[in-house]
């Protein structure tokens, strides 16, 4: 899971070859808990506590009955050993985890009584880390870990799930060596340069590096989607107050299919619902307060509302066909595309017919401009006090949400992926210039411009680290992983 | 952990002979979490879902890699499986422990997967239950592991642990077994006695009955202690406000070597801290309010709050020594013996000494008086301000915590155990009172008390149990154990 850095553990240990251990499982109370201990030592370090047949002496990929002690060296509990052998663990080294009875006082007496025994505590990630160095995995993998231990719904599981299958990494690295192909042409005509021979058919070059500059730019806007998906796809619920939103928005999280949590905004103004709807987090902007003030102070928290709904990805607009008025006026103001789908619910059908206002002409004059404005527009008829009609709005917002996530495809959820992605396009934009007919740009110039290019593709996959980005990477990760 | 009754699945599912399966690991997100099956059907049930070498093959006690699917049949993540055949398993049953990613996704897919592949979920306990009907445990140690996994504090898993390695229930069996003795040489009179033979010496019986009785009151009354410990120490921190007790309740939450939660009481007036000092949880009574109003409803606050110091086993007096009273009025009004210990912390020591008030005679005589009520007295200098004196009150608190305890002995922590030896009182008085020398009481009415007796102390060890009694004491465990 996500930890703000500043609560976690300095990362300045880099050493691999000492023994570490953890609380493998989530914090708390439960029938039981995993202690992992990873290092050269790793063993011999769980046997200076250990009771029973001697863990020094067990096969690999095998279970051992037995007690453990406390650091005075009194019975602690009954636990159960696995036994991992190097290379065949997460970490590749020797592991061993131990199972006890899961209360906080048997998990922390146990951490105590190792780091007696000579283990260190692990830093968070430091597993995966390990597994890294290790050649487990490679970068994209081991980030995509922490992703996929705080994934909520299907599709956040899914695009981290992909990312650590590796095909992610295999698209970037396809990427980066058709990079690399372009510059090997290009550094072959360098090389032989004197001779004014031109091996590389620059119009083929420019077709090749415009296709990969179209793929990184599709990749990069990817992120968009993929960071919508990861932090909750957010949904904004708008109307007059009268149209019925709160309770809308109480039916929706009410439900006993949602998994409901309270995430209070950082004024009281904003308030944001989570509710896993189908594969996705759904993230639902609760804009109640707007409209019903004229105090200065509530304006300002209007104006944020305002903001939150410029953000939104997905609009609910909740008419009320008892209503005279055709109360869009709630939307925001623009004649422009936006990059956002519209919902509208149209609600009361236990009190009203949605027919005369399906039929109103000032109505549908209106439903053709929003059609040349959002992305995709959807009706739904609805009764938020009945629950009518639920289901079907449901299925829209599932229609919508899915809209930009084709399945097949990858998707960056990543900023420090979309950052390096971005970063590569002005270089890639000066090549692409460079290899235009007529361009006096000379071939190692370009060539210079196209390393910047593949470095920075190349620190993604993780072919070029330092240890900071590591430190960075795996500051972000749970302890214990 | 502890449910609330009403929280928790109906307990109607006595069957054994299916396979369930439950999320064991403490709820929420971690690096892993670890699903268990247990069943006849358990391995083939995995199997259903699993990829990798089959585990219908695997011997017990090993551990395999392989993926998961979720109940639609797409991977939903890499895994390994402990598989631990019948009957070398917690349950005793053929069991499978599936370890994951520990995202809330995928523990809650995988359960839904194996429940499709035709797992049922376990209720609370079921494990245990299980273990329980295979003759792994007795009922007292199943019922201990329910207290092992709430243990917050040493002396908490020390009970618990002592109640779950048996010597517990072996003290019971010995006290019912010499119950039994008697009652068969009275019943053996019985059988002969038309011949008019007494087989048994009266006066021994009498003896042996009379130290029975000391022994069952003397652990019914450990209970008073053991669910102290278990429930925490309640301690109440008293004295004017101006001696500074809320100073020193912050200063000894606010050590980074206590874990401090924060249980709120059920009226506002009352509020408890909890911290680990030392081997015990301390629940620390907060006496703020006490004595600072003439307000009529928080007069009535203030009635709480002295029931609730009434019941503390430990009561830190906080003194003054710049105050010219003694301050001992804020001390429960009583000249009776208290079953409760006193610290009197004299505070202020970076201002002020506290030799003057050491050496004050009204103090000195005060404090003999305070001897004759309270079980302890101790007497400590400290500053709350600068934390000077800290460890030392720390000290006298364990002290104090710790003098009923005598770590060899057995303590009740069981609310049913305690009810069963209170039970056990009044036939074992009648039979006492039948045994005296020229009592009127015939064997066979002796004999008849002596089997009630003998019968509630079967119930405590399981001997003698319902579907209902293992229901009630069931629903008490977290789901997964």
């Amino acid at each position: 899971m996500e930890q703000h850095p500043q609560k976690t553990l300095p990362m300045t240990i880099h050493d691999i070859n000492d023994t570490i251990c953890a609380i493998s499982t989530p914090p708390g109370t439960g029938g039981i808990a995993v202690i992992r201990i990873s290092g050269p030592d790793a063993i011999a370090t769980a046997d200076k506590i250990w009771h029973g047949r001697p863990l020094s002496q067990a096969p690999g990929q095998t279970l051992r009955y037995g007690t453990v002690d406390a650091a005075d060296g009194t019975r602690l509990d009954d636990a159960v050993a696995a036994i991992y052998r190097a290379p065949h663990s997460y970490t590749g080294q020797d592991t061993v985890e131990i199972s006890v009875h899961g209360s906080t006082y048997i998990q922390h007496t146990l951490l105590q009584s190792l780091t007696t025994a000579g283990a260190r505590l692990a830093a968070p990630g430091e597993y995966t880390r390990r597994a890294l160095a290790a050649g487990k995995l490679d970068l994209p993998q081991a980030e995509a870990v922490a992703d996929i231990i705080a994934a909520r719904s299907r599709a956040e599981h899914r695009i981290a799930d992909t990312q650590m299958r590796g095909g992610y990494s295999a698209r970037l690295r396809t990427l980066r060596d058709a990079l690399i192909d372009i510059a090997s042409l290009l550094e072959l005509e360098l090389d032989f340069s004197e001779e004014d021979v031109q091996f590389a058919d620059r119009a083929d070059l420019l077709r090749r590096a415009t296709d990969l500059r179209q793929e990184i730019n599709r990749l990069e806007h990817t992120f968009a989607t993929g960071n919508a998906i990861r932090q909750g796809i957010p949904t904004a619920i708008v109307g007059h107050t009268n149209a019925g939103k709160s309770s809308l928005l109480n039916a929706l999280l009410d439900d006993d299919r949602a998994i409901v949590s309270d995430i209070h905004g950082t004024t009281r103004d904003i308030i944001e619902d989570t509710a896993i709807i189908g594969d996705y987090t759904i993230r639902f902007i609760d804009t109640a307060g707007i409209r019903d003030t004229t105090d200065t102070i509530e304006q300002l928290g209007i104006q944020r509302s305002r903001r939150a709904i410029d953000t939104a990805r997905i609009i609910i607009l909740v008419l009320d066909p008892t209503s005279p008025t055709l109360d869009t006026d709630t939307l925001p103001a623009t004649d422009a595309p936006l990059d956002t789908h519209l919902i509208i619910a149209i609600n009361k059908t236990d009190i009203a017919t949605p027919e005369a206002l399906r039929q109103n002409p000032d109505f549908l004059r209106r439903l053709d401009t929003l059609r040349a404005i959002y992305r995709t527009v959807d009706t739904v008829d609805i009764s938020a006090a009945t629950g009518q009609g639920l289901d079907t709005l449901r299925a829209a917002i599932l229609r919508a949400a899915g809209h930009d996530l084709d399945q097949s495809d990858i998707i960056v959820t990543n900023a420090r992926h979309r950052q390096a992605l971005a970063d590569a396009l002005p270089p890639l934009d000066a090549v692409i210039a460079a290899l235009a007919p007529g361009s006096p740009v000379t071939g190692d110039l370009i060539a210079q411009d196209l390393r910047a290019v593949i470095a920075t593709l190349s620190s993604i996959i993780g072919d070029i680290t330092t240890p900071d980005l590591l430190s960075t990477i795996f500051s972000r990760f749970c302890i214990g992983k």
